[in-house]
């Protein structure tokens, strides 16, 4: 006679949401995308660590996909959160601390002279896009082919249930290429509302590529020419590149950008930023959720922001993000494989060369997986303030067991 | 010299509001639609009570738009919560929770064999319409003509910044006529995905209207015939009218269901369910947000719909909105007014008769909100489980003194 199986662990739970969940899991956190191995479920999480529904222990490098950028549990931000939370969360209408971190965003953020709160990402790049058209009077959005700006049927990665009249108004450029896009804009005549673009170029299983200055500069002359919105999409970029704007570094400045993940560490927030030129399209448009005014999510994300600038949380993801990158260029040479670590040193994309559907880079992260370290084979990671210097070097040890091995079974 | 204004007072958060937020907020709970005298801003909550920023008390009928439905700070709820929260919230994957919530309420719900969940009500009604589009590989949805179902491009009761391409393959019909819901479907042909329907007719401004069992029928028949989808949207009815679904007492169901607002008590959730034939289409259409995996807002909802079954929280919330109703009705009649009382007791809407642009309901609400009662003129109301037979008899204290100066008034 056999013990019952575990209802509580990762292959039951899997087997359970087989049945009630349509296959097993939606989106972007389904596992199916990761190497055999990675786990479904999760019991817990504590600063930059994770535990498995099986009780494995993880240093975190996902970040639950962004949205952890001062650790799990973090104490200020969850002290504001449960200071509100004994008040109120969703009432009639919002509390006081919508406008003060309207007030402290809106300083924050270089380009802000307003902003608006929602829920999800997807939430903030429509509320964009919904702007731009309200304050044109036009209806063409140029985006860069293969980015990612959300999954409602206007931008989702896929077109299964979406019409052709969902993405009428599309036209796509590349990006970094200047040329491109000023084709696709010549292709809209009078008729272009907006530029929506990513900070860097975050597509999934490539290179991540930092926009030349020329090309920020290109986009925010020809939106200034036509009269269009530059929008920026920082959902997945804000408060991991910098607090007032990622594109500040190049002295470009959008007229909208889409915010949400690490805004509010982990509590479910999102929000668009504008200038002062596009506030009363944003006051004509009609967009809501019964959630948006909640006010426990606000008071975490002004706690998360003022501890960001407090303890230069950005510098100090940059140097863990650098640290690790160091380690792993150092052991990838040493064991004889070439990776490339693309994008900021905070939000780090690893892929092996001559890796054919990232077999090499899976088996990769599968080996620091077993040891304790949960990488992403094919997708931007995260660094968080939570990762110190001794999670870093821990990482490192693992990292290089996973390269010995890789090596040893090359050979 | 005066005292410096209360930086905290409604009144100076409206103006700050007004700097940083276009037109001072955005959507339903701009308080722009209410009658003077109403409160924009909350301090706090707690049961069916609210607070404003001014420290002014309410016995409150909004319930946050719906999504209170046991009280504020129910303990049932937040213990649940905050014993997830203890654990982890926003992680790499979903937590446990996430299946046991799945199987429940797919054991609740008549019609589900599975669920989706998300964070928006408008997220729930356009995930049911991809998955309706996916699963038929059509494009015509009808709806009524209207009703409020989100605020997307797509749904949103304003068409400014919306294409005429967002909406290209919607079609109206009248809610409980059933000649112009089959005269819609016969402009469809062969392309009609579904028809998407609240449990009963509840339009700002005007009288709520029970669907007729002929009308519920009707629809059944019309998507059983076409093979399209029965989308039923629960948004705002869900968990106050049955909890196995809305048109359970019809007979009727759905293939797909959105749920949002109240079945969590608050915190930030949405939800789809559907039927076996539709989970292959569902799996197959990508939709995702980074919070919808949020485990701590699956643990409050799992807490609410097991609370609201074991106290009978429905049979309480019908009986308290019956006990309103009944004394609103008496008071009505006694000071010389004839109002309607439309819509199920327990989501009560209010109106005057021969009242242009509600005037007299306005005056009416006015009169009772300075008294400590939060009622809404031109939306239906919600009660919730938190509201006890005294706090109903005290609002009737209230709306007796607001009828009887309403009518000094008159003469």
């Amino acid at each position: 006679m056999t013990a019952a199986p575990d209802p509580m662990s990762d292959a039951a739970l899997r087997e359970r949401a087989a049945r009630v969940i349509p296959g097993g899991l939606w989106g972007h956190m389904r596992s199916q995308g990761l190497p055999a191995g990675y786990p479904q479920f999760f019991q817990r999480a504590e600063g930059c660590r994770l535990w498995d529904a099986d009780g494995r222990e993880f240093i975190d490098f996902m970040c639950s996909w962004g949205p952890i950028v001062l650790g799990h549990h973090d104490p200020e931000v969850e002290a504001a959160a449960e200071a509100q939370r004994r008040l109120g969360d969703a009432m009639n209408g919002p509390a006081p601390v919508l406008v003060e971190l309207a007030e402290h965003f809106t300083a924050l953020v270089a380009h802000a002279d307003w902003t608006i709160f929602a829920k999800n990402g997807t939430d903030a790049t429509t509320i964009c896009v919904t702007t731009a058209r309200a304050g044109t009077g036009r209806r063409k959005l140029l985006v860069a082919k293969g980015a990612y700006h959300g999954a409602a049927p206007w931008c989702s990665p896929s077109v299964v249930g979406v019409t052709a009249e969902d993405r009428a108004h599309l036209l796509h450029f590349r990006y970094n290429n200047i040329r491109s896009l000023e084709q696709a804009a010549a292709m809209c005549a009078g008729d272009l509302a907006g530029v929506l673009v990513s900070p860097f170029r975050h597509d999934y299983g490539v290179d991540q590529e930092l926009p030349t200055p020329e090309f920020a500069q290109a986009v925010r002359a020809l939106c200034d020419r036509a009269g269009a919105a530059l929008i920026l999409d920082e959902v997945r970029t804000g408060a991991r590149i910098d607090l007032a704007g990622s594109w500040e570094d190049l002295g470009v400045r959008p007229d909208l950008a889409a915010w949400s993940k690490a805004i509010a560490n982990g509590h479910a927030l999102a929000a668009v930023t504008g200038s002062e030129r596009w506030r009363d399209a944003a006051a004509s448009i009609f967009v809501t959720g019964s959630f948006w005014c909640g006010a426990v999510a606000m008071a975490a994300a002004l706690a998360c922001l003022r501890k960001l600038q407090a303890v230069d949380g950005i510098a100090h993801m940059r140097a863990m993000g650098q640290r690790l990158r160091d380690g792993l260029a150092r052991q990838a040479a040493a064991h004889g494989f070439r990776i490339r670590c693309s994008g900021p040193p905070q939000m780090p994309m690893l892929l092996f060369d001559d890796d054919a559907d990232a077999a090499l880079g899976s088996a990769f992260c599968s080996l620091a997986l077993q040891r304790g370290v949960y990488l992403h084979p094919k997708h931007n990671m995260f660094l968080s303030v939570a990762h110190r210097a001794q999670d870093i070097d821990r990482t490192l040890d693992v990292t290089e067991g996973a390269f010995a091995e890789l090596a040893a079974g090359r050979r």
